[in-house]
């Protein structure tokens, strides 16, 4: 299936990751509101959910709950729910509650592996092919989803040799990881270096891409043009951090979905609904989330200037 | 001259709307501040600059003083001064003190056209044959470019055929009008309203892009792939109301410039100086300027999360 434009996939996939990752930098949220969140992400027809991080709750109170959460959500028909793990013994408490999917971190970046995780890249590696086995041994069928943190640019060490960056990638797929995702953590990717990382890694991966320096959407466009159809958005952009100057959240799925729309790639996600997910979140968060789809309304309702 | 991408051209010209699209719906700054204003933007490498509109001073209150700006910013060298005017009543002004270009619009939409200028699209385009005319009776050699509002979408017609808004665009060139630059007044397009505009006009148009919904760096980034080389941008992403829920300003000279700057693609501005103009902007209306690079650096200084 291709889109109005010859370049364009036909269709796109959006792992949605607003209940984790766009949740996670803000004061603690409910379980209860969490859950109504993530059933009205499904309700616009999300299928694919980061809903919980089984992670230490006294590092990330935002995400304290994660066997609540996944227990209330239940399971969806068609919706794949995904949870972060940042271990082994994250991935079993994940298991434990019949996750659909697992999301593991490694850095491309070492000093920031270090300073983030207090781990080299070898030693998340090490780790990755830990949960691996340990998950391929399950009698689940669990997707794994390796994201690679800082695949664009480091803020310690600057521009990364995509070489290096796609070889992580690789590792991990050879330690038994279906699916990689390379994640733009500071804002630094331009379609340049979008294109440049595909070079080495091909266009079946994922992209998590911030907007921290405008360049979210276009990033996603280029990747599109290059035969990218995975991406992580969050819905109104969350994420980041809210308090630091120029932090920017994550490419909002309202934006992403809008501009699919008219171009004829399909998402599978209804706008209209969506909207009034970022309304709850907006709600939620109490302010004004950043999306821009949100605060002007899809094109074809555009209002007199 | 070819950028890194073979797809892109290896240079664009901006012109930098800033001190009249940018600051015409702010509260009047006084003539001086405006002049350095522009004297900064001169400093940055901008070599076509919108300085001033001799409107109404009645109707535009932030625009008075146009013949004071056009005197007292002089003729710096390699630097063409553009003037806004809505007739030719302003051409004649314009040119009696000595601006090098002059910008006229006209809507490609009725009914936006009759609610903001009182006058049809017919009555408009006859507007713009006597403005040529008369021009090309002065002396001067002055450059004329028709700004075709609304030419990606109307608030109050919605879609527009590209085919009828190309043909607004020639009537003006026929008109003997040199340059047709497109707006997106509502902020409405995306890369496939891009393509489809120019199957018909050609790329040798410029774009004058408002972010209203997030696009205008992907609309810019399309657009360049198709080979338009012509922006229109405003400093600090100034424009639209600054007032209304969802208005969004133009496309961030900083933002264009630092895409471009990773892309190979010269621009002839320095970033670096930009950013101090952007600071200058911010202290001149009191508050933060919409553009994500003068908020969070340029990715060569990102920072850790």
């Amino acid at each position: 299936m291709s889109s109005a434009f010859s370049s364009l996939p036909g269709a796109i996939h959006i792992r949605e990751v607003g209940p984790r990752d766009g949740l996670q930098a803000e004061p603690p949220i409910a379980v209860a509101r969490r859950v109504r969140l993530i059933d009205a992400l499904v309700a616009a027809g999300t299928v694919d959910i980061e809903i919980a991080a089984f992670v230490s709750p006294t590092a990330v109170p935002a995400m304290a709950g994660a066997g609540e959460v996944v227990a209330a959500v239940g399971r969806p028909i068609g919706v794949r729910r995904w949870a972060l793990v940042p271990n082994a013994r994250g991935a079993r408490d994940a298991l434990a509650v019949g996750v659909d999917a697992i999301t593991i971190t490694v850095s491309a970046s070492e000093t920031y592996s270090q300073r983030n995780t207090h781990r080299s890249i070898e030693q998340s590696l090490a780790e990755v092919a830990a949960i691996a086995s340990y998950t391929a041994e399950s009698t689940n069928n669990i997707t794994l989803d390796v994201v690679v943190s800082c695949a664009f640019g480091s803020p310690y060490e600057g521009d990364l040799d995509p070489v290096d960056v796609a070889a992580i990638g690789q590792a991990c797929h050879d330690a038994g990881v279906g699916r990689i995702t390379y994640a733009d953590t500071t804002g630094v990717a331009t379609p340049r270096r979008v294109r440049d990382l595909l070079e080495h890694t091909g266009a079946d991966i994922g992209l998590h891409l911030h907007d921290t320096r405008a360049t979210a959407l276009v990033n996603a466009y280029a990747a599109m043009e290059a035969g990218v159809t995975r991406f992580d958005t969050a819905v109104g952009g969350l994420g980041g951090s809210p308090f630091a100057a120029g932090a920017g959240g994550n490419l909002a799925t309202e934006d992403l979905v809008h501009l699919c729309a008219d171009l004829g790639v399909a998402t599978g996600i209804d706008l209209d609904v969506l909207l009034t997910v970022s309304e709850l979140v907006s709600e939620m968060i109490g302010r004004a989330v950043p999306s821009r789809i949100a605060a002007a309304g899809p094109r074809w309702r555009s209002a007199p200037p």
